[in-house]
């Protein structure tokens, strides 16, 4: 989190309300069935983060600090907790699917109980360690944000209608012949060291040794991707680590996620089903399926501290494309702490830490990702064989 | 089905409103999400059963019958089929809850549409066999408005907040002592054989040899049920047949589902949760739990022959109490063709037979079956580990 | 059982040392590793048939009966027992292939000692419910040296060697052409009623009222299963029980048990892989199987009450072949108690009653039930997804 | 793999037999039902690892470079390949444990087979990459040596009678203060460099930065874990990551594997029941454990590079015990290539780089690794749910 001195009240009630208004833009469009369906278990329901992001400042800002807070509804503590041991027992994440109660109205008031709460807390005299958790909180939002985009596409996506969530124009993308940007290697520095912003896993900035590498100055995009289905990518075992192939030869992963194949190559998108854009970058795939495709391409997947020794580095960066704001880029790097790492005191050092093991960062933003959520030692993290997510790949070698 | 010359179309106009009119009425009080909601694979959504039910008609009387009939969306043929192998592929059953479109609202719009076209087939002169299928239909749909209740019933007690469907006054009850209603055996007739409706699992009328035997004059009660309990009666093997025990010893099964302890014994229902009625009959119990039950009581459940020879014969049957309206009864008989069974002709004539293992009869009719929907010769059937069913005993000996 | 009257202790202790010799006998040519293994849960070790069945004699005969009977070793009444609760808890079913001790050897040593201390039992004046359990013992062992058997040709098939139990010449079959005994139906009577041994299952002989029908004089041959398998039999659902059709349409059920395809369709047998001989009975089939060929056949499995009555019947019984002596016979009977059924007294009493629901009645007896073992009252039963079993299909009309 | 030039093949010769005939002996106190079982997917049987590792040399060594050479049996290709895809299709790993065929005795004189023809081999002249192929067999049945006693103490241990593997005596402990062992950080070298065997996955050397840390001199003992578990180690979320908190809070782990509490704490070893030593180092424990206890203890787990650059410095090494032979030692770093790493060429670079996900590296070695096969530069590596490894902790800060 940021150093305390760092925040202006008045200006955290302005970005409060814009946060949140974000949220329920992003839900407008979904009705109360869309809502309410969970359609495999890391999937939430749109109703349900609507709701656990108010339950978040409900627990961690209003109950502690706003005299006579009365909470909205007791059960919601329960209900609406994702897995904070601290705060008490929670409903299981695979029944969120389960829940028809309360209802997206419902929900809708309880966001604005919470929110006329907060800006009643807002518009007091706050404490540094309070202005740093409505920041976290609005942070977490934020994540949720890009969640519940990634989560109601997975939803939409098992329907045989093919819904569309918007029907907003496709992004038009024209892929210049990949070059290669390099670096010299040593001791660099990388992790979250200035002021500003940042969750306790880009804390504390140390250093790291590099050897040289090189690293793609774009992503590899999806034309690329069906000369690695044409070149029989998905049938070599010699591409694929041993965990990845058991996924592919059993028939399970045979693409990335939500193409299918017919007389063409097709994708489900948020704008319903559309044809393969040959330039654009290729999205939804697993980390064994950015290993093999880099291992393919004669290249490897770069290591978050690689990634991030370019993208810190103005110049460096300058000569990169697609860096933000397309996918999430698969890194080599498991997600451990970093060397001197302390999670935050109380409830929230649940935040991060306890989920460092068996998952993979991933380094930028994605499309999906709010403005003003990204930067250069963010790290995302998801375990290998996720593919909802939307994840793709900048190889280096 | 009914003889085909029995049916009046100008009645069965009448009812067919009534009947369609029936199912929006229980689905009223229940919100889109509510209606969206699979809280496992034997229960289907309630919009689900609202669209199925009109699926039925749209399939085998529209199509095939009314000239320049309109569907109303043909992916609906494949979301909406319920177990038709012969009208084509369909949706899986366990992914019903996934479907958040087509919406609630949409699902009345659907069944506005098969109302105004039924409307006018059944004001133009039909077959015979045409007759029987709306016939049939409308017995379908009343089947489902039973299901329909159950199901919700099921949703609703997997949230923590356990929501009520109805504030209707809770039933009173006074059981009495328990007498036995005695029948001599010899050769008895059981099974549908005069004119008036009947599903094709309930034909032909057929003899049975009997020996003779005594039948409860009521249901087993809460209070009876109690007492088992109290006995020990979930932890002596030798009361349960060996798939049962299974359940019982590994504590998946401790009492009637929905029955929860607390303080004192409670009960999840349609008005919420409330105290539990000793004198009430028990219900929501396996076939499992309701043999162990008849063993420790010193009895056996009766045959579906048995139940059928008192029921339908109206001296003994006035001796009894309880027959229809509160539970579905668990026989002993498995669920099998009666010597000369032949299903219906055609996609209808997998309504019934191939259903035809694994399964126990349950005879009477419950709480939630709609009037005019049972029968003595009616033959209910789930698998022996079915518990959201409404089901009870009443035993033999 | 029998009536205690009909034993006569000398007659008795010599049968005991040919049912126990046979046992070993059956063994003799595993070795101590094929002895081991368990392929399946369905599946027993056979090292644990050899000492379960002695545990039988030790636990229900020697320990009450023997003065100074001395158990050989205490852990074998928890690791051999195989279901019964009264005895206490036992080593779970699905484990019984973990146990590499006791070994082989060991197991021979266990059967040695409780031979000898039966011998000195048998040799003193028995009571005559002491001689019931002798010979309950007995068919016991008879049971198990048929499981013993159908066991390790399940063991042997998961080897990719396919290695053969016995060098032994084929049988050789020539079918003739199908034809049919009539019954006129009528009141009969099945069951078990004269003096001589019987299970409880098989008891007490009883009234039963059959239409009048038509039972196959021989059983279905593998040459008209091919030509169900090229009609497609396994392709067409209105075939098919839905349960069946799951495994069907699922690709799991593609045929008989141990048929494989290649050049053309092979089998693999007790004397290793064999080319289908067309005029042999079809044996390893599920009930759904048999049920599906019997409608495909336009006829019907039979009732065990329509089997019995033909097969109890002497002129009937000599216009039929077949009706013992190759395979067990699906009936569409499940598997259910007799009109005034009641098991033993004491822990034996489990050895039936309990697991009478969800299988289904097979009659007869196959190629590997040992001699003296069959009778037309025998009630054989499994579940309707059993294939492991010796079991085939006389159709009836 | 070692340099070429290193190896003598008189002296690989003289190892090859040692090698070999120490599998056997490890092997020797086993009956044939012992070395069949398969007690869990992970453990293999023991007769597997004796034919496994003959395949290696028969398939990598034997066919390309020994003229004439008479492979045993054509099936062992395939029921003996572990995970090597480029030698073709394989027996799958879980049914290892189906095979009773061929028996132990048959892979004895596959062995001596196979050791025949090695012999004659190895008295030829040799290229240098043979040699390396041959040392990489040896190293390759040394790791399995290691195995197949860890496999089959979990089999052992799954058997109710507690057999003991071994009557030799306990090892005795006496555990002192534990002290701390301080490093400077900086650049340091990891990795193997220098000549002499080592397998892929530790090459090349290369460069790592550290910032200062200490490690423990000793490893954690039993005592000191029994202080965890009073103090409600396996209760406290917050010490716990969040995967291993699911397999704690659910009660499948709430100790060490093989411990197992009576009146005392007992623990199951190749010696059989045993009282626990408090003294001994802790064994077979997770990840997950491991990292709990770190932290409950006030440090955390070494990364690999920490504990290499310990126990390859020889005066820091100096003043550590038990570095080698009592337990292997989870790392905080998961298993991930070197910089510059490059798998083997042909089908055994399938041995290491294809693992690298997913998994922990574990360093050091344990009481059941043979002699000479422990270097410091050695990197082991398991899921971190693994608890049947012979596994234990030692603690950094």
């Amino acid at each position: 989190m940021s150093e305390a001195g760092d925040l202006d009240p008045g200006l955290t009630a302005l970005t409060y309300d814009d946060v949140r208004a974000f949220t329920e833009a992003l839900a407008a469009p979904l009705s109360p069935e869309d809502q309410t369906v969970q359609s495999m278990p890391d999937v939430s329901p749109t109703k349900w983060h609507r709701a656990h992001t108010s339950w978040f400042f409900e627990t961690f800002l209003l109950e502690p600090n706003l005299p006579r807070y009365r909470v909205f509804d007791e059960s919601y503590r329960y209900l609406f907790n994702s897995y904070y041991e601290a705060v008490g027992p929670r409903h299981a994440r695979v029944e969120r699917g389960l829940l028809s109660r309360p209802g997206a109205a419902e929900i809708g008031a309880y966001r604005a109980h919470v929110d006329e709460a907060m800006r009643s807390l807002l518009s007091s005299s706050l404490a540094p360690e309070v202005c740093s958790l409505v920041e976290l909180g609005l942070h977490h939002e934020q994540q949720h944000q890009e969640l519940l985009l990634m989560d109601i596409k997975h939803v939409l996506s098992t329907n045989p209608l093919r819904p569309a969530y918007t029907d907003a124009a496709a992004r038009e993308y024209a892929a210049a012949p990949l070059d290669w940007v390099g670096h010299e290697g040593g001791l660099v520095e990388i992790g979250a060291g200035a002021p500003g912003f940042a969750f306790d896993n880009e804390r504390p900035r140390h250093r790291a040794w590099l050897e040289p590498f090189e690293l793609a100055d774009r992503l590899v995009t999806c034309g690329e991707w069906l000369a690695f289905i044409d070149d029989g990518g998905y049938e070599r075992p010699e591409l694929w680590l041993s965990d990845g192939w058991v996924a592919v030869s059993s028939g399970l992963v045979r693409s990335p996620l939500y193409w299918y194949d017919g007389p063409d190559w097709h994708e489900f998108t948020l704008r319903g089903s559309q044809a393969i854009d040959a330039d654009a970058p290729v999205r939804h795939v697993t980390y064994y399926e950015a290993d093999a495709y880099a291992r393919w391409a004669g290249g490897r997947l770069p290591s978050e501290a690689e990634w991030e020794a370019v993208a810190g580095d103005d110049q460096l960066a300058a000569r990169c494309t697609q860096l933000f704001g397309e996918v999430w880029q698969w890194t080599a790097s498991d997600y451990a702490p970093y060397a001197g790492f302390a999670p935050a005191a109380g409830a929230v050092g649940e935040y991060n830490g306890k989920f460092m093991v068996s998952q993979h960062v991933l380094r930028g933003s994605c499309r999906l990702t709010p403005a003003g959520h990204a930067r250069s030692t963010y790290r995302n993290f998801f375990p290998p064989s996720a593919r909802w997510v939307m994840s793709g790949v900048r190889i280096a070698r």
